[in-house]
């Protein structure tokens, strides 16, 4: 009984890119945020663990595994803050998808593109069920990788042009201007954190350190504004002052993986959160009054790496993006792996 | 500060079928015994987890992560005791290093083949300190895609060349002596269970079936013998007859992890194991007598994935088997992401 497998695909970094240039940022990320969407309303088909990690006192090395039953995926990913100052990326990550019925992969891609584009989709599914839809001025608080992904996300879903942005190293917040004034954003550069949030209606953090740290105090946030943590993955990382977490209620992906390593760590185990999920299905409201402050404190989880590993398959499907990679051994005979290394003759 | 990152390397499933040809599969076994030796020895350096796996009716999928402080290696396996009927594999895999330091992955390989052989390698490292030194007769119980490697693996340590096989699939069995009386081997193919045991000195147990079954019973060992029980690595599946458990020491890998999945998930939490990496350093005795029955309760562990992946990465250094495989996103300026997507006279 013969049958030749499939190799799985890879969309490796320079096919992810010219995907990303032919299909466009920010109708990626809006598809995206659709698709993630999705799979949150039907949350509780996949297969959920925290995810896995091997820390070290410079960085962190993480597997996130998920399945939906059918498909799995996961993600490798790192998280070195001090990779920026010796010319390497904070992130680095890829991907796989295989097929639950025989285990096989099926699909690989770069990830750190990916994770750009999926991190941002994931704070504008957010932000269209809690941001007032009336926002329109959007602050970033650190303009590092992420930085110009979540602004165009905003733009995508609210139309929000006008960013202000402050980050401890200027020439982050120059690229982040030079990046996005030519494609029609208003960029405020400023000093403080404090000048930053000024007038917000939405308040990203997303820095990179590795310590608990404090980006937003409580007295910068007002009512009304949608804070978007997205900064902060670990335990012992984290970016906003602990009594902003009181103010309003606290909305996440994965509780069990959020109070480890959210902005909730600085909380009691039993701290009242909202799960995502269940608001997308209309279980639990989302925001309920203009004034109200909304806090997403995301961490990142797994389905949102299976969700956008399954976007850019379906999307990339048939292109020449897409190269082949060997990795799935397949003797004639499948209880004849032997054959493979017994003789030249015999290699299938 | 630029500086052009090192795509990680591939060992695809033909480059590895060439290695493994090149430099011989009984070498490559010892050799690699040798490594994964050398890698227990250091145990308590290593960031040990039990694998992280996704159960389903039909199979497994698991990853297998650990890390040195220095490297850092996983292992994607699966595990589907149906696939062969369906022309797949039973167990397919790829794995991974990193560099722990940036969190940049640097070498990729098929692992099927390897994981092969890293078994056999896992079998000798052990049967050299357990089994009967004066050994002449080694006894397979299941003839599937590990049981060649197995038989050369006991060879190139201890001379073994007359072997004897019983498989419920008499085809699996002829497949054996096939690929093994080319090679010098004495191969008894029989009828029974008990009938493959006679006489033997090693008892090689390398089922697949996802369920507790009997393949071994207790009036089957003699004294002397070396059980060698490498199938059976999920809950729910085992090969021994418990008492068997009782007859002699039980030698395992990682306490945690075997208890789970490994024979002794038949006995009490407490049940008394031997880890062998304490025999190796000289902590623990291994055979205390030529009379004594050893166990080993073989379920595979990352180590042992990290060992071959190194080994293996060291023996094709410089070498045509490798190839590039581009994941690791590169721009000029590791905090502006963004300009790989942005524009396409900017993509590095």
């Amino acid at each position: 009984m013969m049958q030749k497998v499939q190799q799985p695909k890879l969309i490796d970094v320079d096919a992810m890119a010219r995907w990303v240039r032919d299909n466009g940022v920010e109708n990626i990320i809006t598809g995206m945020a659709d698709a993630i969407e999705t799979d949150f309303k039907r949350w509780e088909r996949f297969d959920k663990v925290a995810r896995v990690a091997s820390h070290t006192p410079i960085g962190v090395i993480e597997l996130m595994p998920t399945s939906d039953g059918e498909e799995y995926a996961f993600k490798y990913v790192n998280g070195h803050p001090s990779n920026p100052a010796r010319g390497f990326q904070t992130v680095t990550a890829y991907g796989m998808l295989a097929d639950v019925d025989n285990g096989y992969p099926t699909f690989f891609a770069e990830m750190t593109l990916l994770t750009a584009l999926r991190t941002a989709a994931v704070s504008v599914m957010v932000a269209r069920h809690l941001a007032r839809p009336d926002s329109k001025v959007a602050a970033f608080l650190g303009a590092g990788s992420q930085s110009e992904f979540q602004a165009l996300g905003m733009r995508g879903t609210l139309g929000i042009e006008d960013v202000r942005v402050f980050d401890t190293d200027p020439e982050a917040s120059e690229k982040f201007r030079r990046n996005l004034e030519p494609l029609g954003f208003k960029v405020t550069v400023c000093d403080t954190g404090e000048e930053a949030v000024q007038g917000a209606d939405i308040i990203t953090t997303c820095t990179a350190d590795k310590a608990n740290n404090t980006i937003l105090t409580n007295d910068m946030v007002k009512e009304g504004v949608h804070i978007n943590a997205i900064g902060g993955d670990c335990p012992g990382k984290t970016e906003l002052e602990g009594s902003i977490l009181d103010r309003g209620p606290v909305f996440v992906e994965f509780p069990p993986q959020t109070r480890v390593e959210g902005e909730i760590q600085q909380k009691p185990e039993d701290f009242p959160v909202v799960e995502l999920w269940k608001v997308f299905n209309g279980q639990e409201p989302g925001r309920e009054s203009a004034e109200q402050i909304t806090i997403f404190d995301s961490v990142g989880f797994a389905i949102s790496d299976f969700s956008a590993l399954r976007y850019l398959r379906d999307s990339t499907k048939g292109s020449d993006l897409l190269k082949e990679i060997q990795v799935i051994a397949d003797p004639d005979d499948p209880k004849d792996l032997f054959s493979m290394v017994n003789s030249p003759l015999l290699v299938s």
